[in-house]
């Protein structure tokens, strides 16, 4: 069996090989540029870990993993118009780069790329590979216009938000193991509970994500904290705040959030922010909830019909995801 | 066989049962917004004549057709924002109801149904179809991005015009005929004759439309003429005209494009740029490419190993397409 880093090697080979060039060039330049950028390429890993795991050739594997990372990709070219992102990995994005019509139709050709490389596995399975992809894409859609549609409502449970990066985020992550599986050969069951090991692994890493976004050591992180608050991102911390704060705390966070604090700069409302997040113990309770996730997802790992022995590089792997600092 | 509005009425009837109704409604209204403004539906119906022509069974190939047009309108939503048009057959484009963000990501969401119903289909052809269908996704892109760039380019050539309403709209043409022929299960040999029977009939298609654009019947075109006169837009008659027209005559033609003739009004410039390209008989020389697209087609399909009489339906439709006057 491959270790990750093997895994994540052949990856970056792979990519190296593949040459995202052709005319006109206002199209294919955003593609190689956003290529470029690199990133974790956890979705690809995580497929070719999978279809490892069942003992499944790797190589057939290879260009439907590259397609799901073309797909990952392709959704940020277009979330970054739509969200006014203009730095991505400390990067212009492309829509700031060149300009959004380029970036709709450079993101709309990277889909279809991402499709060109799903569909090159030659293997019975196809049939099953595209259903399981394609549901999944027609699912993130719709997270990010959940996303779009509570950046301005005003009453967003948890329960909506978790189902919002369950949709955006997680089910492509379950989908990438699952999609692992199938080439391998395995069983409706045994890939069924491998989609939802990752949809769950998927929800604690959005939540770490949040968590890390208030809190994590900007050293190790990479990136100035404070980014979500800024932008008044309602994400779990500020809704469980919500949810704990009295009627007047829950006034005072309101009021950083719908910026009717115009008297405190940026840094100060991130102080304010996070104290108030601290008091209401919210980083403790998203820690519960990834702790739950990742609970679920163990468990139907265990329910994967192989050896533990088999599991424990799958395991480590997601361990570090879930567990990661940065 | 069938005729071509018992197949139409079987696209119809089709469209009818399926329901593209989801949550959030934001993602799905757009959706059902843009079938229902209806359509000549010409791709299904050229796939399914295809099919026909070639004994295949239409029922086998109906979800695919219905897939075509689904990516045949996803490409109209993301266009229109991209040309800001904010009209299509005489009702507000989805970014002009809704909004952009809204346009890119039902048109995105759209892109994936298309897939969603193409893959539907149970054949063994699977691999075969998707290859055709991605490619021709591709080279649409490509079609657009080349328009948009000539939108700003002052040297187009009509050979690079030609090749881009190849990419743009005859290739997906070509696709639709070759894909249904694949699912009846012809040979290479015949699937590829009709692949370049339906790209030469897309050009010629697409060059009547230039043509009527400007000198259509107003009563059965069903629009006002002179639109791409009044958008400036090259098309073959304006670049056909570019070539012919004396250094004068060229730079009179050109003060029209580039908008330095403030003091006339829209229908002024219309009628002084139509004596143009009439005085120069480009009406002519157009009606000349498009009998030369025909003749091609012509030859491709006379390679069809199929009687003549079997090939007739589709002839006919061809040409009520090539020789319409709305």
């Amino acid at each position: 069996m491959y270790n990750p880093e093997e895994i994540q090697n052949i990856i970056s080979a792979k990519f190296e090989s593949l040459v995202f060039k052709g005319k006109p060039t206002e199209l294919y330049a955003p593609i190689s540029y956003t290529l470029k950028m690199g990133g974790k390429r956890i979705r690809p890993t995580l497929l070719l870990m999978a279809c490892d795991l069942f003992d499944g050739d790797i190589e057939i594997a290879i260009d439907t993993a590259i397609g799901l990372e073309l797909f990952h990709n392709f959704t940020l070219i277009h979330d970054d118009i739509m969200d006014n992102a203009p730095l991505r990995r400390g990067k212009d994005t492309v829509y700031k780069k060149w300009n959004s019509n380029i970036a709709i139709l450079s993101g709309d050709t990277m889909f279809a790329l991402a499709y060109k490389q799903v569909i090159k596995t030659k293997t019975s399975y196809l049939q099953k590979i595209l259903d399981a992809f394609t549901k999944t894409a027609i699912e993130v859609c719709e997270g990010q216009q959940l996303d779009l549609n509570y950046e301005t409502l005003n009453n967003v449970s948890i329960l909506e938000y978790l189902e919002m990066i369950r949709l955006k985020t997680a089910v492509l992550i379950g989908a990438s193991l699952k999609i692992g599986a199938i080439i391998a050969g395995t069983n409706e069951k045994d890939s069924s509970n491998l989609y939802n090991f990752g949809e769950n692994i998927g929800m604690a890493f959005q939540l770490k994500d949040d968590l890390l976004d208030a809190f994590g050591d900007e050293n190790k992180f990479g990136k100035k904290t404070g980014g979500d608050i800024v932008e008044n991102k309602k994400t779990y911390l500020f809704l469980k705040a919500c949810e704990l704060a009295d009627n007047n705390k829950r006034l005072e966070l309101n009021n950083f959030y719908i910026g009717n604090n115009h008297n405190i700069n940026q840094q100060q409302k991130i102080e304010a922010v996070k104290e108030i997040f601290l008091k209401l113990e919210v980083n403790k309770h998203i820690e519960q909830e990834i702790n739950s996730y990742y609970k679920k997802a163990i468990n139907y790992m265990n329910e994967v019909s192989l050896p533990d022995l088999k599991k424990e590089k799958l395991l480590n792997f997601s361990n570090t995801l879930m567990y990661r600092d940065f």
